[in-house]
């Protein structure tokens, strides 16, 4: 076994699950609220859950943010992706600048965003983006290996550090996000390497491809599927058809696992490198919270695989991790309801409550 | 026509479409931001469908609230409620202290409520409790209509006074909410009869009931569909078989449209309402946002039914317009990023910028 090899075994040994015995006392606390039982429905699921991350009944998330992945994919000299590549670049300095779609969403939430160069093609030196470039892009996964594994193994590292970092300044609650020209190819490829699932149910136009040149990206997706023999070598599938990007998120899950912090799905790039970290370490599942249903094909197959339920249902298929914000302001809702409404003792009406009305206006501050 | 019958359809008459001038005007901004077109999918919508309401591109929605209507129903004697009646007025007053679950959720999303008495059982002087207290409670639909016409009518018009109110008030975005034990069998009672929806399809166990009082439940709900002659006339099935609440809320749709707000649809009851307004004013329906999928059966019909579509699935089914809130969040995003996010134009990267890159970490407040 190298040093990355282990090192990365050492995190996902160090993955334990859920703290049952404060999901018990938070669900119990959520089935005395002044409700029907399990009428605030997922609220109430991940309010649970989150209880279960931390290990407190009663969470804050008033720290967040979004770690954006970025880099860069040799695939796109295909001709599959309808951007140029040096989309990738423009758009990380953008994510800085705030003007962005994960970052007007993520000011609307209160969240912060960590931007992280895991492989742009360009030069980049910027205070806010942090540089961890392996190298500038992956190979054309079309000619031959993306990545070699040791890259592969980099990349997750790199996420998992990240989300140390979040952890050690404070962080609650992180989110997953990537930018990536090309990256739906590259994640149609793991998705089809990871799971039985056909090529031509994952695969959707991404950012909006013509008929030959989805029909070329369908080809190349289903030559990457076929050159995977180990289905189970996860490590394998990412350094083969796999990006930068996706390894680094899927190190994001297993570091909010392993760190025990909640993250959040944003949609198909996302939702892929969070099955490749799943399939890493199935007890990375439970920290993960889904935001949107992507209307990427792929996507609803990945949470099929992982049996888990999105939130939001808004057609969104931008990536950046610009769900990310929105399923923070849902899972505020979520800590909310289990420490501030009241149980059904809490909530009953006595003489003392009646003789004792405040003065106030008829639209109640609350 | 009687003179309540004359007030309200000056109001029904004074509906006018969405601005469609400062629509196009907001779509044309909408595809032109640094996004492949349409990858907001919702949030660009919602963008639109308010710049449309207000008739300006760019909206704050600084101020809101969900108007909720209390009140009691008679056909409560039959056993169709999990519930005690006595929870309406109980609940109403739990709303005024904060610790409901559409009070905390409102709290999250910086929300007011407006709390209105428009039947509850029971004397309630509360300063932060509007008194429109038709009666107290409908008449037992089982046995009769449950109000008369002129009291459907005048439900109506408190509703649309309230939606004054919060207009002359500033609030920039509203919610259509209630409390009363009961408004499940009402709701499903009056949307059989609105619309060409089988009574065992639409009709769902409310709170929790157990299966005699779920069949019995579903009885006379079918009876009370039975007894609607002329399933046009939307004020004869709101008094025969709805409740103050439902038409009230009725009455905030209209309002809303008539006042131009953009109002949120909460739960089942609250789609109803939406339905009975769309019935009453079809253009009404431009004005409405729905808000989550309720887990009542019911709700996906009333949806079909207007062709409205959801933006989120967390399987709840409380009520009290405890959806409002979380949409409010999510109209909150949308109004940011056809504010906030640069065109393709705006976010150009020149040499200007990138020599003048400020200081910062990496954490980048946004």
């Amino acid at each position: 076994m190298t040093a990355l090899a282990k090192e990365l075994d050492n995190y996902l040994k160090g993955i334990h699950d859920l703290d049952q015995e404060t999901m018990t006392a938070a669900q119990s606390r959520l089935d005395n609220l002044c409700k029907p039982p399990g009428s605030l429905g997922k609220l109430e699921e991940i309010a649970a859950q989150i209880a279960g991350v931390s290990g407190n009944i009663y969470n804050e998330l008033t720290k967040r943010c979004v770690i954006i992945m970025s880099s860069d994919n040799g695939v796109v000299e295909e001709g599959v992706a309808a951007a140029p590549q040096s989309v990738t670049y423009f758009q990380t300095l953008n994510f800085t600048r705030g003007v962005t779609g994960v970052t007007v969403i993520a000011d609307v939430a209160k969240s912060d965003i960590m931007v992280v160069d895991v492989g742009i093609n360009g030069d980049i030196s910027h205070p806010q983006i942090i540089d961890r470039k392996i190298r500038k892009g992956t190979s054309n996964l079309a000619k031959g290996p993306a990545m070699t594994r040791e890259e592969a193994e980099k990349a997750i590292l790199i996420g998992i550090e990240m989300v140390k970092r979040a952890s050690d300044e404070g962080y609650k609650i992180i989110g997953a996000g990537e930018m990536g020209i090309g990256n739906t190819t590259t994640a149609s490829s793991v998705l089809c390497s990871l799971a039985d699932v056909a090529v031509d149910a994952a695969v959707g136009k991404g950012a909006g491809l013509n008929e030959t040149a989805f029909n070329h990206k369908k080809e190349i997706i289903t030559k990457a599927v076929d050159s995977i023999s180990d289905t189970d070598d996860t490590i394998d599938i990412l350094s083969k058809v796999g990006g930068f990007d996706i390894a680094a998120m899927a190190g994001v899950y297993i570091g909010a696992a392993y760190y025990r912090l909640p993250v959040v799905i944003d949609g198909f790039i996302s939702a892929v490198a969070a099955l490749a970290a799943y399939k890493l370490s199935p007890l990375a599942k439970e920290f993960m919270i889904p935001s949107h249903i992507s209307y990427e094909p792929g996507y609803t197959h990945v949470m099929r695989e992982m049996e888990l339920e999105p939130s939001l249902l808004l057609d969104m298929r931008l990536g950046e991790g610009s769900g990310c914000p929105l399923m923070f302001m849902i899972a505020d809702a979520a800590c909310a309801i289990i420490k501030n409404m009241a149980t059904f003792d809490e909530a009953a009406i006595d003489e003392d409550y009646l003789n004792n009305i405040q003065e106030g206006d008829c639209f109640t501050v609350v």
